[in-house]
């Protein structure tokens, strides 16, 4: 059951125009793929893409690219997206959203130096169990570097989580690599930052839970 | 009954070698008061000095100065350090504790620039429901210029709250302001700062109703 989905998968990204897999060309060209150099701005871990497709129409302006490396999920985003896209009018059609199959360890093959305008971390997996496993995080410093090259000068990083420790965490290593914090809340929801905030699925079930949702931005360079 | 008790207050300070008050005159000159040219390290709020006096005992290489704007507070504080110093060996005694009525407004009065080595803002009062009271929160930028101002080029400032409100307004206010953070915490508690934390009379209190303390550092200069 589980190799025929993937197979049905396998098909549906290969004929997909809104989805890039390792096997699709056209990798870091960007710019030429979408048509347009308006800015782009990276999901990483965007599941079935609700907060890139949110934060697209309300932004046709700016390029939005979703990371997911779940098969399954970033097809349930791309079927959203046509979806979205047969219902509604052309020009609220939404031609600025692409998923790309695959990881944060492997954004180095995918955009080039200074592509990016910003890159979104909502929610991802906090991995504070063990120690050892830090340097899987995806605010750990490696990641950062990492971040930090593929961001132009006015990049932004940002983060949101529901986990206390990975914010923590996230906080002292983002200072410690040199980033510039800035709009950091304990309490998204109930912030001046909330009214302007699209939420992700996962951040819906914990709002309802009375979680508090830690955020922050972060730049590439330090302002003085 | 209450203006007696002030007067009687009154009295002990002026009489009191521990504690300074307007009245008494060798301020700014702190070097000479102490005998030595030890660091400086100054508590704002200090109430009745638990924590300075702890910190002095595990520092005896630091001079370390208490600021309290009420008198009788203060004076049950300089009780506390004689009454240590009475009850143990002459090499046990305190010398390096001084308190200080005053407040965090008239700090330039009390120091000159670079004088201090480190100043502590433990618990105070965060002020939050109103936006207009910014002003009167310790981490304000008037406030923080004024640190700055007397704190010397490695110069730390140490803040310890229970207040989620008041820490994410710190961390915002001295980011913008300039100030590098580091070690950076939102559960002290739990946290690896935990086991060399010195904690103050309102902490305890928290800390037994399972309260999360936040507490960060932050250096004048930007480390990069």
């Amino acid at each position: 059951m589980r190799a025929r989905k993937k197979k049905w998968a396998d098909s549906e990204i290969l004929e997909n125009e809104i989805i890039f897999s390792e096997t699709k060309e056209d990798k870091n060209n960007w710019g030429h793929f979408f048509g347009n150099d308006k800015p782009i701005m990276l999901e990483i871990g965007c599941g079935m893409g609700n907060f890139i497709m949110e934060m697209a129409k309300r932004n046709r302006d700016i390029n939005f690219i979703g990371l997911e490396r779940v098969k399954m999920v970033i097809v349930a985003g791309a079927r959203k997206v046509r979806e979205w896209n047969e219902s509604v009018k052309d020009i609220d059609a939404l031609d600025n959203v692409r998923f790309v199959l695959g990881e944060a360890m492997t954004l180095e093959e995918l955009f080039v130096e200074n592509e990016l305008s910003r890159i979104y971390i909502n929610f991802c997996d906090p991995w504070m169990r063990k120690k050892k496993w830090a340097k899987r995080r995806l605010t750990h410093k490696n990641f950062l570097d990492i971040y930090k090259k593929l961001l132009n000068v006015q990049g932004e990083l940002h983060l949101k989580t529901d986990s206390k420790e990975l914010f923590e965490f996230s906080v002292n290593e983002l200072i410690r690599c040199g980033w510039t914090i800035k709009n950091l809340t304990l309490d998204l929801h109930k912030s001046e930052w909330a009214e302007s905030n699209v939420m992700t699925e996962y951040e819906k079930k914990f709002s309802e839970m009375g979680l508090a949702i830690y955020r922050l931005e972060a730049g590439v360079c330090r302002e003085v």
